[in-house]
């Protein structure tokens, strides 16, 4: 039998049996967990590690929620499930699932709930200082580009980064809360448990898993669904080599060892289709602290190439993708400070024209940029891509300088973003769109809400939001 | 059991057998028919209309060969695999396939004689008018953007397009030679058979496929392995509105009607898995005649985005995908000629300024990209895209004008380069990189030479190329 299948009359006998089993137990899959659990299904959660917590307990634990979420509102926000859908259907690359992003919109003030019930703690305050992770305990952020040109036009801003409560990278908070409540759930978690092939029976249907634990094989039986919850590949070189070469060369691949599509292989191997698998989040935070937005990010032909006040989450693809990760960040003397996470200055120069040099830029190139931008900017205008007023003022003052932002100077932080292609209950879909009967997944081992242009906290967000429902659905069957 | 499946244990009785099935009539199932009975074995192909042709037969009919076939070599042009490998590794887009392309290069030359020997014939002349579809019978002309930036430097250009002799289209010319060749061959054509289910075994070969004919189910067995030659799936609405969604708006879709992606589903239905579905070669014929080349493209920013002497099937993929199909050619009243093909001009202004304004660009960027171009252009020089010389004039002369090509205004061809990811043998790939067994596939059902930056003719080559590859290894099982 081919790899990653096996076949229902070739298993002698089942070594465990529940209603669902869970792969995979980072925030999707203790979500898938806690779904099944609450339908009244009896769970065993397969983890290769030796203890939950995956790429969810490394991460900076910000979930994207909106919609007039409790949290929103005690911080004076207000926000809709529609500008919430109109924001994230303008912002998540070409092609966004509709209908899933729509019942992301619909449930996520819910969810938001659920997850306090759960026993995630949310601090009711804002914090404006910086998008993303901040620094303190406070509960709201801005985690994306809704301020920003175009977005802004379309849907009324509000900030939806939801963090718990904790200064700084709350991923280990927010996955000891959820694994607290699945062992309160009361739902089975099998640790050092490798899951190596799916179990089908004659139809096609997936029935159960073999894991391999310290090399011995095992057999479990799901009576109702398998749910995939492995996350993304972002550690296997050999898909990025064919689906995202460019990632390669990205300094940072955010995620926990366990990120190398083992769960993608098996959905496919079921017979499950894949979608946007050439899709990443790539982070470029160069415009930290805030104030360098006023700089000028230029391409290898010293062209301006995206708004830089958009959200790092973007100028991250916008330059990898659209560049192949050659870009500056230019700025002046009166703008310059330290930044806090892209030091490399590639270089320095009395005019704009002595650092185009230096950069090797096509002559007379960064001048023309920055002439134009200057003419633009000293009116509090830029009709080219729209960056905001407040951080428009002219590059004028000397000694001027470009922060390097190449892939091999810079910080590019990328994961994956593409899958198993899923419905909106979770189910895993085939090539004719029809559901594999008794597969569901989560997370980032599908393609989830983002199919690029990321916010942060999209990947938590749908990840609980799905694994919960696909959690559900299979503890109905 | 799942669609696009059927199980050997289901099948009553075959109707029909043979060594190997071909499941398509285009150029690629003509070759894997042809190879298949090189190699000894009996053959049906089951094509879906009422004849063989495809998409093929609506083509170009151009070749895209190299290496130093003896076209090339009567035509007094020097070709190595080495340089055709150094090219093709460098415009295939971000992750081509090296041991396919390899593959191709070094079997380019013998591939050539092979079509010959089929009955395919080529005037032994060069004709350096025009890429692409020369209007005359000669055999070989440039067909790609071997001569640009960066090309020109990486590899040694030589001209690659071989087109059989007829003048225009010759599509139609080389598929009545081909299905010529499978007739005299011996193999037997089925038409009106639309294959809905390939059957595999107990251990997941493939040993068939199950047809309809006129609402009959006919079950044909298999006896070395069945070869999809199916095409790609620009017409399948479904699959484009999620991997290519800009390709909606193209005016053009370059396929017959059986390209709606049938065969890819049916590969992934067995266990294949797919590669760059969310590739497409799209061709923008704005520089034709070529003097047109000396005017500029820019964007909905008023920036230069490509060199515009590149092929015009780079234009069309970089404007589509880096430009969202917002561009416009500038020239000026001294370049000006009547465009061949994109007919719309957008506006017309006294001077850059009045321009820009009527297209609706941002104050003075299209003044500002004009002076630098036209600063270098006057020395000869393009610092910025590296456009040759012959092309490069200033553009002083009023009135100045801009030729459409928006995907509202301008002819945008596609076609899909995604699809089944097959090894060199022409065996299909499941997710662990492993083959199916009993399943093969060629043309533009796979993922092929090209991931992008296409250059003419590469269909038609690697379609023929690793057909007949597959066709042979099918037939040895």
């Amino acid at each position: 039998m081919s790899r990653g299948v096996c076949r229902l009359r070739e298993v002698v006998r089942f070594d465990e049996e529940a209603d669902v089993l869970v792969v995979g137990l980072g925030a999707a899959g203790a979500a898938a967990a806690l779904g099944a659990r609450e339908a009244g299904a009896t769970v065993a959660i397969l983890e290769a590690g030796s203890g939950g917590g995956g790429t969810s307990a490394l991460s900076g634990g910000v979930l994207y929620l909106g919609g007039g979420t409790a949290l929103q509102r005690a911080c004076g926000f207000e926000d809709t499930p529609e500008a919430m859908f109109r924001y994230l259907i303008a912002s998540c690359g070409d092609a966004p699932d509709e209908a899933k992003v729509a019942r992301y919109c619909e449930g996520s003030a819910a969810h938001f709930d659920w997850l306090v019930h759960c026993g995630v703690p949310f601090k009711p305050t804002f914090y404006e200082g910086v998008s993303g992770e901040p620094p303190t305990d406070d509960g709201l952020v801005w985690s994306g580009s809704e301020r920003c040109h175009p977005y802004a036009g379309l849907a009324r801003p509000a900030p939806r980064g939801h963090v718990p409560q904790q200064p700084h990278q709350t991923g280990p908070l927010l996955m000891r809360r959820l694994l607290a409540a699945v062992e309160a759930a009361g739902a089975a978690v099998r640790p050092s448990h490798r899951v190596v092939a799916l179990v089908q029976d004659d139809d096609g249907a997936v029935v159960g898993a073999v894991a391999e634990r310290f090399g011995e094989r095992r057999a479990l039986r799901a009576r109702g669904g398998v749910v995939l919850c492995t996350g993304g590949f972002i550690h296997d070189d050999d898909m990025l080599s064919r689906h995202l070469p460019r990632v390669l060369r990205c300094k940072v691949r955010v995620g926990a060892e366990g990120d190398d599509g083992s769960g993608i292989r098996l959905g496919l191997a079921a017979g499950g289709s894949a979608l946007h698998l050439d899709k990443a989040s790539i982070s470029l935070p160069v415009t930290q602290p805030w104030g360098l937005k006023r700089g000028v990010l230029v391409n290898a032909r010293g062209q301006r190439f995206v708004n830089e006040d958009a959200y790092y989450g973007c100028l991250g693809e916008a330059a990898l993708f659209g560049q192949d990760g050659r870009a500056w960040l230019i700025v002046d003397d009166a703008i310059f400070e330290e930044p806090e996470y892209v030091k490399r200055v590639a270089a320095v120069g009395e005019t704009p024209e002595e650092l185009g040099r230096e950069l090797g830029l096509p002559p007379g190139s960064l001048e023309s940029t920055l002439v134009l931008y200057n003419r633009h900017a000293a009116r509090g205008e830029d009709p080219v891509f729209h960056k905001r007023r407040e951080y428009l003022r002219p590059l004028e003052t000397p000694p001027f300088g470009a922060i390097d932002c190449t892939t091999e100077g810079a910080i590019y932080a990328a994961f994956t973003l593409g899958g198993l292609r899923t419905d909106v209950a979770g189910r895993v879909l085939d090539a004719y769109g029809e559901p594999v009967p008794g597969l569901f997944a989560a997370g980032r081992a599908t393609s989830g809400v983002s199919a690029g242009g990321y916010s942060s906290g999209l990947s938590l967000g749908d990840g609980t939001f799905f694994g919960r429902i696909a959690g559900r659905a299979a503890a109905t069957g």
